[in-house]
């Protein structure tokens, strides 16, 4: 394990201050537990659906382009999910060329998306994997600055800001719980805690890169599916995060798709929150009795994004 | 003018007490005007269709039924809308009985919420009218307590909670933009604020009952129709309304459907908040130039319900 690769607490602040002009400083929605339904005595719902682009994916990518010198061909990235929306808004934001890679299986809607964002949408490959070498072969070209998804130290490091944008706002919770799929989301927040409080994480069991790798003792590929495999279906944990959590996170805990189906709907039906699947399973967590925190405890949990069709909350 | 039906400070702030353990505490999101599009210092986004029942109407309903000796009938109301769901919400919290009456033209959609919530729904007459006529004679038969959408005491000091809870979390404000129907929640906030900060009415041009009372120097009925009738549509500013406004209440603001419309998409656009139309006038008046505050001003809107069908903002 490389730990020259847990990002510090400067680092983070760093970025805080760098991309504080780019990012919205989201609400952080202190609800009574009994309100929820939950025997804790507070849970904090940090809304970063509310972010730019739709997710927190806008924190890293705002970071990483924020603290390079961008190339005159701009940035690139392979993702049809948020990572590709985040990088679109940003380099739309900075004035920059962008390209974003696409397999052949992505939606006319994601190609859409991206486009009306202002990207370049390039479909290449039938699987994300082919696009993913498409778009190395075209940077290898044209010098564009790569974007990762999770695994880069800009990146996390622009997803720690979140953890302390909640600590300046009302300290450190008790526990917090996080949704994983490559981990970028759990590796910045975790490397911000530093273990000054409890951070769990929470994953689909049809995708659950963090689970198998701390089964297997090192980053593993897994089989990834079902609802939320959009925005988490990353095949294996990224080396940054595999190297916080290993320190910093306490637990992994999967989730069934209709324990995630059903805490999505309750989201919309009961608080009129609408997320997408992956921003439900800290809740799915506690309603589903999977994670059990003490009645005294102050539990935050990320609502990490909103990139959904609303149409599948109608009732 | 009967300035007796202004609720004061004290009254509030009780109401505030009574209350507390039955609603939420809504965020409020404080965004730089840049970050909207707007060239003011700041916006504030009070997110209160996050409130219970999906409304800010759970205030005053929640705080008429906590202040009322609930005879063994229950409580009544004749309301399709939020009103209708509220009070649903708030009997079902108090575990009292609670009967709607909906006239003939309000769809099964609204009926089986309201069944869903516990209420006995009572279809009566053709049209609101009459469900309302068929509503006061029942109520006089059982002596149920009649609770009214708008034009009650403890209802508007309900909703006056909500400027008492902006001005404990962030001060006042420079201003609030406040949609208006039968004006039940402009009357809170502005018997609240007491002209020590600017409140505006927003209102459709189909449904303009505060601005044709201004016009006419009197309440006055008017037609209603439009987008936002089905939360906006009555027919007539209340008479505490009336009073409050008439000192309280600097302009009335009129937006065409099509601005509302715009407003709302651009709403689940941009900023992920999935609200129905009557939620929002505040930001369309402020995005189509209605309203122009200066530079520095820190303008509130209230973000006032989400009871609509997410279908609705499909892309």
């Amino acid at each position: 394990m490389n730990e020259t690769l847990i990002p510090d607490a400067s680092t983070i602040r760093q970025a805080q201050q760098r991309i504080q002009a780019d990012v919205r400083r989201t609400p952080l929605w202190r609800v009574p537990g009994r309100q929820l339904g939950l025997d804790v005595a507070e849970v904090w719902l940090k809304l970063e659906h509310l972010q730019v682009s739709g997710s927190f994916k806008a924190r890293g990518m705002f970071n990483r382009l924020r603290s390079s010198d961008v190339p005159a061909a701009g940035v690139t990235i392979a993702s049809g999910g948020n990572a590709g929306i985040a990088v679109a808004c940003a380099a739309r934001a900075a004035g920059v060329p962008c390209e974003v890679f696409l397999p052949e299986v992505s939606t006319p809607a994601k190609r859409a998306a991206l486009a009306a964002l202002g990207a370049g949408v390039r479909v290449q490959g039938a699987q994300y994997p082919q696009a993913l070498q498409a778009c190395l072969d075209r940077q290898a070209q044209t010098g564009a600055l790569l974007m990762h998804a999770y695994d880069q130290p800009e990146v996390v490091a622009g997803a720690g800001t979140l953890g302390a944008e909640i600590e300046d706002e009302a300290g450190l919770p008790d526990r917090v719980l996080v949704s994983v799929g490559g981990g970028g989301l759990i590796a910045g927040i975790a490397a911000w805690c530093a273990s000054r409080c409890r951070v769990e994480a929470v994953e689909p069991e049809k995708a659950p890169t963090l689970h198998a790798a701390r089964a297997h003792g090192a980053p593993v590929d897994v089989d990834v599916g079902g609802l939320a495999a959009d925005s988490l279906g990353a095949r294996r944990i990224g080396q940054i995060a595999w190297a916080v959590s290993s320190r910093h996170v306490a637990a992994a805990h999967l989730l069934s798709d209709e324990q995630i189906a059903r805490a999505q709907r309750r989201m919309w039906d009961e608080l009129r929150l609408a997320v997408e699947p992956a921003a439900a399973l800290p809740l799915a967590a506690l309603w589903e009795g999977l994670v059990r925190p003490g009645p005294e405890e102050r539990v935050a949990v990320i609502v990490c994004g909103a990139n959904l069709d609303p149409a599948r909350l109608s009732a």
